[in-house]
């Protein structure tokens, strides 16, 4: 048979298919499969020697001569800070100029790195240019949200094979956090608690979903998961905004999200997948109306009609059996 | 430059990147990439002869030997008729039983059949077996929501070749349907006026945006589509339910989405694409909370990180381009 499951936080619904589940190393790809990159490319424009070819950089760790991340505007951005902010009503019809931040965080020197492959240092120096541009982005006024995000492989956006991720920032609150923002301060309202510290002490009792503990994080499944290993990485200090990061949270994060997506790697064959960091640009501890979290999307399945035409997602496997799975991977 | 687009349907914003845009002709598959299918598939469960195969039919247009389209229940469903409709809670944990009705509408006995390759009356047929599969699953007191959708081709989510669409039928409102219900009861209670007839009476006036004209329907690219060449097809006349499509409505459907399909086919070079019916169950003209209608997107593009972070899509592809490019498609 199968089951709907009620997302608490999005309150969006997702079948699990249990009938038609996998088994979780079903999904994992072929060693074969898996493309072997050099690395360094001389044609790629983010790898050494070919600073020049990049726009002027924003940001850098590392010295002048030898880098270890490096975050320049995207050279084909979405949105554009040189854009005046301007707004335009016409009967049903509502228009913003596209007015934003645009930026690549140009991850690791080496072509082919990506985070399972890297040392504890080099990750958490990609959580250190995430904080450092999430800090200096949200103090613009015009901009209400910053985005950052990963794309990893083709099936997940990207044709690019050297490791960067992209940072947005843009001149509205994007509907998805307005309305988990909404129902996080309806929660609250209601009950006085932080509706995703709830979850996560729920979660921590259970134990059925949990992937991962760390000194300041929680890694889990959620129960009700919209594609086959979705992953949700929680601090276990309540904060609404990614900004507020500690010096030690950092170092605990970046081993945190090493780890779960080396599990995810070496268990299932290195899948394309996204991940965004979900926060509000300032703390809101009263309100609670946002506690800052990592989302990890395996792009493993294909959503069809019904899930565009329903916003319902069909999801073939079980998180509780997903999270066995990653747990026991060793990495 | 580029802009942000307000769907006031939705409430969703897209980002139009005009910067990025490429011309209409760009998003064309070769030639050579199309398959060619055969008429007629021995192994293909849907394909006549084959008819024992498949579980026992719910509805069939044709005579006892000869069918022209055939609906059964869904060999691998996401919901079951069988299952006990339960709601299970703890803490924020809720789920809800599987139940549910899965079918699949095998469209024609052709092999390779697709709308723009069918007669008028083939296409027809079609729509009247959405009607009738409509009609009778909403009478069923324990179903909210029943939504009949299309997948054509692998990006779209299927890989049965055989020309068939499907209809699930839900024991909850999907959230998607539910926003839209109370947008435009917000809207109607505000103006008195239902936002679907309004917008579709700018668009009209405007032109831009149309691609065509029916005697019963009107066919637009929406002026904030999240995907290059997303086409929407409102009735004009105000009704909430697809259920209450008349007879002459039937045939002048047929048409306009042939003709839309067939465009989308022979000047794209046949892109994978889903299109979805959104309908609530009853008429209910008095709060103006639905205007049904049509959904087609085809899936030339990838949503990343971006788009699963926070809800903005974007679209290198600009809507009144689009539609004009439609337009001058010869079917």
């Amino acid at each position: 048979m199968s089951e709907l499951r009620h997302n608490a936080i999005s309150g969006e619904w997702v079948v699990i298919a249990t009938e038609r589940a996998k088994r979780p190393e079903d999904f994992a790809k072929a060693e074969k499969e898996r493309s072997v990159n050099p690395e360094y490319s001389k044609a790629c424009p983010f790898c050494p020697g070919n600073e020049a070819l990049s726009p002027e950089e924003t940001f850098r760790i590392g010295g002048e001569k030898k880098w270890t991340v490096r975050v320049i505007p995207n050279k084909f951005p979405a949105l554009f800070p040189k854009e005046i902010l301007a707004r335009k009503d016409d009967g049903l019809l509502h228009s913003i100029t596209g007015y934003g931040i645009h930026e690549v965080i140009i991850e690791n020197p080496r072509h082919n790195a990506f985070l399972p492959l890297m040392t504890d240092e080099e990750a958490k120096n990609i959580i250190l240019a995430y904080k450092n541009r999430y800090v200096s982005l949200r103090n613009n006024e015009d901009i209400k949200a910053v985005i950052i995000f990963k794309n990893h492989g083709p099936l997940a956006g990207t044709s690019l094979e050297h490791p960067h991720s992209q940072v947005v920032a843009t001149p509205i609150i994007p509907p998805q956090m307005e309305n988990r923002m909404i129902k996080a301060a309806h929660y609250s309202n209601e009950t006085g608690r932080c509706i995703f510290c709830q979850m996560m002490e729920e979660e921590l009792m259970k134990k059925e979903r949990i992937v991962l503990e760390t000194d300041d994080f929680v890694a889990f499944e959620p129960y009700a998961s919209a594609a086959p290993f979705q992953t949700w990485i929680f601090p276990r200090r309540h904060a609404s905004s990614f900004a507020d990061i500690t010096e030690n949270e950092m170092g605990d994060l970046a081993l945190c999200l090493k780890t779960v997506l080396s599990k995810i790697y070496y268990g299932l064959g290195d899948p394309d997948l996204n991940y965004v960091i979900n926060s509000v640009l300032f703390d809101d501890k009263k309100m609670k109306t946002m506690h800052w979290h990592i989302s990890i999307v395996p792009r493993i399945t294909q959503p069809a009609g019904f899930e565009i035409g329903s916003g319902i997602f069909i999801n073939t496997s079980l998180p509780e059996k997903a999270a066995e799975f990653l747990r026991q991977v060793k990495v």
